[in-house]
């Protein structure tokens, strides 16, 4: 099969969809391997790089698609990439369509074969989400607490607090991959962490490596009262299979919530 | 020297002034040792023991008193034993003379000289003083906990929380020794701690090994408005030299705080 | 359908069967609910939060049942409740029917719907225990502790140790939910703790938490052994299903134990 | 005394000289406090808080200067400053005289008394400075990590790693307080921790509270060396005294490190 | 049935099939029991032990042969005992019988019924092999520390480090029962330790209890890269069922290493 | 001046007086600096290296005796360079005369100047005693663990225990540095660790950092009881100032211990 590696289009998008040492692997396995010029840039590969291992490399876009019948990519196509596929194409990236509603009628219109990262499934886990949700998850506590210093517009709670000085409240919503990850970081951070969720299980299984985290029970009126004292929200929850994520956190929450507070939205759409 | 260890008299106090490997030690320096019969019933050590060990064993307070010169026991002097007192004995043994006035008027009348456990000090420290503050700390969230119950009429808030419910909030007023084995203590059982203290120094020291405690620099403002969440307090607050404890914790304060809320005074007097 | 919520009546028993947060959810989902004044006292939930959450409230508990079809309580059924009982109850609350045979007897006979708390099963875990179980594991170490000190009767070793003095010997009989909070917490009170299980895979996982915890596989003979070195001894065994607990400590081995050593058995019936 | 409060004019300078809190502690001690108005803007206490305390409030900061003789504030005088100094004031703020020389000049023309915080000094420590480096070292690991993802134009290393991705190197330079501060917060990050001083004690000091954390002695040569494997570097020397910074980082050095690598200075000046 | 437990022949095997406690059991359960004389020596089991609760000692391995059916020993029959071996035999013992060809051979001449220790298995574990990889991982780092040093010929790296010496870099390939154990003593020890391995939920799992370890997921470039710094190499790769280990450490890979660094090799046969 | 680096003699020294980058910094302050060749190799430094830095190479001892006043090496002067030593020399090195009259005499009869490195103080701190002290409590435990297998004739005892057997009982004798590092690597190790020391203020600090180890105030009585229990006995008792070690394990107790524990001394003499 030829194996075509677009550059990704969207701004501040970074990754390539296969890396030199995973060419490596398919090349093994019999296949041809079509990588766009400047693919790799945004993660430090050169072309040159794929060329060692054995790739071959094509000037544009439309070389890529037009010669390769399975396209591994990352995010999901954009507009300007919309021509570019076509019925002869299996589809393999980040789909995310539940929001998307223009691009699941073109993938439906084109009859092309597409499989959405989000939803590859083994043993119950979704192995091309959770690497993702590990560095959202690690990534949120930084930003949340780097956005909420008074010189970023926040209310100026340091997150680890100082001798004297109180910690600044993280309330995580969600306690999976995601979520449990920015506890960690927030905890490592020194803030005062409290983590919802829906059901006890998962808080348990927390609690064992985090200790002082503490755990709710997921209601609306709960969740109501915690934003109210949070600093930093880290909004983490997600619905498998691709749905569009729930909408916990109303408007009249966050009109509740202190001036200066800051939410930092890990869900994916 | 003929050292006596008369039998205490205080309701409660087990302890005994010298334990039989100390009188190995006294004996082999070259003095006498007489021990009153059942000094030691109270901590494991029968009169067979310090029979052993090479004390002289006699069967009332007052042959202690007539017969030796230097008297260590535990606690000050109690009414009782006032007429057993005399010119001739050097005491040792606590004695927190700041709030008993009629105790210190028998000492200066008796003419004796008079040695207090409390204040002994070696480098700045008071080691006589330093293992009862560590117990001390030790103990007062045991204490606290076992009387928040709703069995022992405190509010019914489990120290530890659980899987969707708050720990309790843990309150301790001085980071010395007694207060910062408190907070590990606390800690340790899981609460929410706080410590609160005149200056920085000490809080700095004990945020190293607990790095979760809140910390706060006294003033009686900020004392003030973390009683009124405190669901146990711990008052640990002591000033060297023997004078009375400080009244930190005003009548006002007590009438702020919430019901069932639980205050364990481990301050000395 | 009627949810009727009788006012609990053993003695010491201050939980409620249904709090205001869930009577919400039972109207939303079309159900009436019909609360016992002074259910919720002591809870802290008033009958005026039962009334504006949107509950019925009847003055006796004789109303409850016989206008409800759906009774949820805590503890099982007392004899001053069996009358209250009929054929066109289901009844849901705690029943730990094996020790109680006239209950059971009662039960029978009336005809009615019973469902123990402590049977309803999800995934191979017990939801309505487990929280039980938490709470009574971490409660353990504190009572233990309180009781071993020389005022309570115990033999007065500090169960956190103090420098230079070793800490108590805390053995935890049963790793399961309630045995490993006992061990968490017994850890966090500076216990040397020792956690004996009939089998390896819970002690490997509580291992990874509490890395010095020392663990045991258990026989008769181990246990006896340990049990001789043990100042506090918690005991969690409970089998699945709702059946009478195994007696694992015998008459021979409590005679063995050390004088002053406290039993705390937080087994259920 | 009249104490005058005059609100800052650095751009980003939240902060106030004297809190609320106290003014009352102030005006118990016999003086006359006169605040500017909205010099509590930034930092959360509005005129009427100032008012309801006992301050007075005027509406310029030429009133301020004019009224009082002890001023005291935040920032060293700004150039729109100097003219409202003179002979009879005592000035009593940050100055950092050591790279300021026009200021300097200034503060000697004037003949008033001018304390600087950071020359105040009890028992060998600094505690006007040492709360500054706490806060400064705990921002830094933050900050860097922001500014090293790939949107913010670093390297793209996420700082604490993820599953199958080794954590950022963070270098940090100088063990005091805010390069302890710093270290601890990094390894809460998950970062790989290196942290380099002049001499062993501190290290030795903070290997004990963060045991995983790598120590180097200082020399020239090894700096230059671990510059070259670092994501982030930390730099927080400082000279007691008032001195200006050591400059330890050469041109060549920084033109060695890594691209998209981040310093982050948290030295004074 | 006669179950016979003989003494192990192979040098340095000190264990003993099966224990004194275990003979009650089986005594119980109606068996009769025949034991080697010497069999617990190395154990710490003399004969007279076996007698008292029952088991029966005959001198030499030949009676235990032909006396029992059941055969309980630890190591694979060893040539000097296949003659022992007839048809009314069950073997029960490890056997690693993938790389010793000879050995299978003879268990297939004779017919006996052959059950590996290393094949039982229970809810997807391996019971009996878990202690022993436990044990095994948990000895590597210590063997490895041990030859490090420059007296047994080691590179001289002190695995824990020093104040301003970095610490030893461990890598340990496999993160199962036996790496993870032995990642935990190292980083015990003080080590850096990466752990490297297939696939990524046993590297999550680690980092939950271990979170300053560094992990991979394995490729054979990385491998080869990390072992090129690596001072101690832990390799426990194991593949289920009694297959032979794959060999992932090539001899190119093996010249690359630097002088004096040490591979601990823990993978059975 | 000019300062000599011989090679060390004594068998198994691996260090150097004077590595390169340290040469660097006395060429820097205008002395001269030479070194015999193969002084470096222990440590992995060549003759070229120091070359580089600008040291001269010499091809044997007596010609760096000769050329330099002032001799930087390791180890005391051995017999066989007693005559390589004369009046003008300063001999900087550990020196250890305590237990060696021989060489007192020598150093007394030469009339050189002889500054031992164990002696050297700054703020009551012994700046060249410190690192070896921490490397050899460092390492004490790995010696001791490796020596208690079977293998080399210890009693088996795996020092980390496993999931159903107790980890061994390390015994440390003294709090100082190598003390608490040894009782930190033991601790690390999954060791159930007890430290004996003479006074209270050294356990004190050393319970922040290690809660789970238990402490005793040193007795004879305490030490001697401790003994019997014990796998692996560190000892680590040192006199500042160069005086002999004191000997607090006599012969009596060593006979109690049990068989095949270890005892691993590291007190230097």
């Amino acid at each position: 099969m030829i194996i075509g590696i677009p550059k990704e289009v969207k701004t501040d998008e970074y990754r390539v969809g296969v890396t030199p040492s995973n060419v490596v692997v398919l090349l093994k396995d019999g296949h041809d391997v079509v990588v766009q010029s400047g693919a790799g840039d945004g993660s430090g590969f050169s072309d040159q790089v794929y060329l060692d291992v054995g790739a071959k490399i094509v000037s544009d876009a439309k070389s890529v698609y037009d010669k390769a019948e399975f396209i591994v990519k990352v995010k999901e196509p954009q507009p300007s990439e919309y021509e570019l596929l076509n019925e002869k194409h299996t589809l393999f990236c980040y789909q995310h369509l539940a929001p998307l509603k223009e691009l699941t009628s073109v993938l439906l219109e084109k009859k092309l074969c597409a499989i959405a990262y989000e939803t590859v499934s083994i043993d119950g886990e979704l192995p091309l989400l959770k690497p993702m949700s590990e560095i959202a998850g690690k990534i949120a506590p930084n930003v949340g607490a780097y956005h909420l210093s008074r010189y970023q517009g926040g209310n100026g709670v340091l997150i680890s607090g100082a001798i004297g000085v109180k910690p600044a409240n993280v309330l995580v919503i969600g306690a999976g991959n995601a979520g449990s990850n920015a506890a960690k970081i927030a905890v490592g951070m020194g803030a005062d962490v409290t983590v919802i969720n829906r059901s006890a299980p998962k808080l348990v299984e927390l609690n064992k490596s985090l200790p002082s985290v503490k755990t709710v029970i997921y209601s609306e009126e709960l969740l109501s009262k915690l934003l109210k004292d949070a600093d930093i929200v880290i909004s983490s929850v997600l619905i498998h299979g691709g749905a569009s994520t729930p909408k916990l956190i109303t408007k009249k929450m966050m009109q509740d919530m202190k001036d200066g507070s800051i939410i930092v939205d890990i869900t994916i759409d």
